[in-house]
């Protein structure tokens, strides 16, 4: 069948877009600099272009295109197209993506989340495949989580459902953006790592990691973090455990509302792998239901950052079918 | 039309069983004591008596029923009709509780968890009609709720979503029958209260309640504090705001979860109203997300106790239709 869909993925530092086939094989894939700063116009050009570059190098047109599927950070209104708010873009308001691209390129366009294309993504496949009742945490810069219960992906009364990132952890913890404070993804995050590891290393704990930035604590990375961990540094042993175990109590509390049967943990952050997870599994099973937890596997995500455009691709077939 | 629905609310208590015309129009009830100690056996010879005496006293026969929906505390298989696991029931234990009633009976029934089938009442006759995102809590002895979200009630993979009783508010806290510690049911439940006001008592603060109940208190009563409160005693009042509090941030991590349109607060403890639910809204006020919470009203139930037996009728109407 001569029917491709395309993909995009739009990130706050990059637009990665691709090209499928209706079986959802990857014939191409595009990535450009995103640019927010530029604001929203500058940004709609180069999501255009990234699509245009696409299909000129893989000599498709868009006659051959069924639709185009976009995940989308921040608030949004599906149905309508609109991205209402996104955190990271400057003058970026009520944008009518799908509407624009659908003028621009001529191709049916499909707007989701970004974390629940994710969700789509992992869920036809990759570490969820098969599964009805799936909570995708993606573990990066912040923390998300996309939703999928008795087989329906959840979006709620403001598509927020799934805010995990917000659970509340500490009556007085540290504050947060969201005019709270002591929630979730202020500790487990890689901006919460860091945090957690500068503020042993400021209160006078020695670390390697000190030496690795020449004491500007401020150019830490989490991946420096996992290194030192595996150097058995005291500090980064120290901030993953915590780290780890706040997202166990984080992730009972998942497993007692949600009753998934997989929890699937990605982002950029899910790297650290089982340096975090050990103790964050630990801490569930002493903490979670009993029947809730032994029917709930804690696993990697498998696509990597594909996943928002596999899950892309998959909801712009399933709208336009 | 001649068809009718019965429906059954099986409590530790007592079994309240119902007769509904096909527009769910009550006809008559009938209520009898449980005896949940005297075992399985006799429990459901208590639920077989209680529902022919519904039915002798309406002059109606099994072949004019359609269904029967019974609703069923703790765990089970609702397709199986099995009672997996009932906490206050004795020896109790993958009781076959539809298939029992049917062979009794000659009626097709249908059974699933209490809490949800008091949330089928509310979403159909009471505080959540026309909504499709609510959860329900149920607030007596303990704490329970019931999910629906994009106008599905949700199961999850072993039916037990929305188990927000066991939400880890403090990583050390009072201890719970579930395995953990500082569960949100060990504080906001009529024996959460109870315990708050007896530990105050206990450290020495003065209150009316010790001589309401000659200073044994383990006699005392959610009631009794309730009108504690409204005598301004100081234990009273300050045992309602802080389980208000705890409360609040609970409702805020299951607004930012399961972003509701509506949360309707049940139970026998709903009485208290005002008294508790005023540091509630605060407390969600300052702590839920802006969006989510500006979107979420938090008000009472208001079908009492026939919740269960409306949410049953409907669900036998629905399962056998």
């Amino acid at each position: 069948m001569n029917e491709f869909y395309l993909a995009m993925d739009l990130g706050g530092t990059s637009i990665k877009s691709a090209l499928f086939t209706s079986d959802f094989s990857l014939v191409a894939e595009n990535r450009l600099e995103t640019n927010a700063h530029e604001g929203a116009e500058i940004v709609l050009k180069r999501m255009i272009l990234s699509l245009n570059q696409l299909l000129a190098s893989s000599q498709i047109t868009p006659s051959q295109i069924k639709s185009l599927g976009v995940g989308v950070p921040g608030l949004l209104d599906r149905h309508a197209g609109i991205s209402i708010f996104s955190p990271n873009f400057q003058n970026w308001e009520n944008v009518p993506v799908a509407a624009l691209l659908e003028r621009e390129l001529g191709i049916a366009t499909f707007i989701d989340n970004d974390v629940r294309m994710n969700l789509y993504g992992e869920c036809q496949f990759g570490s969820g495949q098969d599964k009805k009742n799936v909570v995708l945490l993606t573990l990066g810069t912040g923390l998300g989580a996309g939703v999928m219960i008795d087989g329906n992906v959840l979006y709620g009364t403001t598509g927020s459902v799934g805010e995990i990132g917000h659970m509340n952890m500490y009556r007085q913890g540290r504050e947060c953006r969201c005019g709270s404070s002591g929630c979730l993804g202020r500790y487990v995050s890689a901006l919460g790592l860091l945090r957690t590891v500068r503020e042993k290393i400021q209160a006078g704990q020695q670390s390697i990691l000190s030496e690795w930035v020449n004491h500007d604590l401020t150019q830490l990375t989490a991946q420096q973090v996992s290194k030192a961990y595996d150097e058995k540094d005291s500090v980064a042993l120290a901030a993953f455990k915590e780290t780890g175990e706040i997202l166990g109590f984080g992730l009972a509390n998942v497993i007692n509302l949600y009753n998934p049967e997989t929890i699937i943990i990605g982002g950029g952050m899910s790297a650290a792998g089982e340096r975090l997870l050990a103790t964050t599994r630990e801490t569930v099973s002493a903490h979670a239901l009993q029947l809730s937890q032994a029917t709930c596997n804690i696993v990697l995500a498998s696509l990597g950052d594909a996943a928002g455009m596999y899950g892309a691709a998959f909801y712009a077939k399933r709208e336009s079918s």
